[in-house]
């Protein structure tokens, strides 16, 4: 724990702080592009969100990039408890749900009501992917994990026997944000299994 | 390498994004909050930019949440190529400067131009730290390693002999961003003194 601070308010704030801390510590099943470990949630956020600066301007519809910032700096916190889902296996991905919302209530309450009300509303509505804001992050947030499968020479799709069938279908959440990047990695896929990096 | 993409915009932009995966394996002196690591600069980068979401009201002039959240992102990107520079050790402080600006030669570049001058004159910012947001993101970076020290009873403070004193003269700089951070971070390193932390 941190010394208390004078207001409350900022002790609140410094100890969710803290607490976010832990992100770095969930694994995800995708590895670094140089295959040398494991990415975690929090470096995984930083890279989509420099995805989002980089990238922005193949959003379909108009977005705010600072609001896709957040909403991709926030979008994995709730794992801290609810641990990483594993999006092609299906028994984890039924109960995921269920999981992510009791850790939504445990993590934001530990700020301000008032930024918790804006903290959780923007994981809400990344998970619904009804504003464009959030269908570009969701696009985004699918590219990258191809972006390091394709580089480790098939990374998480081999440790995992995913096939290309499963990754297009699951990755169509990528056209709706962005037809360009979709574009991109129907060829990049298409690309995969010529090299054997992915099951045809 | 990725496959090529039928755009040569979007070909660089996805080297560029595929190139900065390495700051996840640029470590810093800073270790995690349960002290099982060292942290890295990615995951470093996103909790200053949590940091800025959280803690923007404490900025002392007014700033612009999304320039510091870009600032923040992009403000180790260098150290791809420079390394991580120990805030207390002179010597590497001293060559500090030239290494970085030859790291930003060599990394901008690879964005489409227009891009490689936006990211270039966001760091550029951050460094000379004359405007609101630059001295706000600057007082965040600060600011992590103290409470990341803090929380694992001492950190890079006790493996590297920092004292209180040398803390405080390189902290200053909290105080041009944020005069409550820089009053809570002088409690936080008289308390840090008082528990052992750190040598006085
Ligand atoms: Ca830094």
């Amino acid at each position: 724990a941190l010394p208390s601070a004078p207001d409350s308010r900022l002790a609140r704030q410094l100890a969710f702080i803290l607490e976010i801390d832990k992100l770095k510590s969930v694994l995800r099943r995708s590895v670094l592009a140089d295959g040398s470990r494991q990415e975690n949630d929090a470096e995984h956020s930083w890279h989509l969100a420099m995805m989002a600066i980089v990238l922005g301007e193949y959003a379909d519809e108009e977005v705010d990039t600072g609001r896709v910032l957040r909403m991709l700096l926030v979008h994995d916190l709730v794992e801290i408890y609810a641990g990483d889902t594993f999006l092609y296996d299906p028994a984890e991905a039924a109960e995921q749900e269920a999981r992510e919302r009791a850790a939504a209530d445990q993590l934001f309450p530990r700020l301000p009501r008032d930024q918790a009300v804006q903290l959780r509303s923007l994981w809400e509505e990344f998970e619904a992917r009804r504003t464009p804001d959030a269908r570009f992050a969701r696009a985004l947030d699918r590219v990258q994990p191809l972006i390091l499968n394709y580089a480790t020479g098939g990374g998480s799709w081999q440790t995992h026997g995913v096939r290309a069938e499963d990754v297009l279908a699951h990755q169509r959440v990528i056209s709706e944000g962005s037809h360009a990047l979709w574009e991109y990695v129907s060829q990049l896929v298409g690309d995969a299994v010529r090299r054997g990096y992915l099951a045809a």
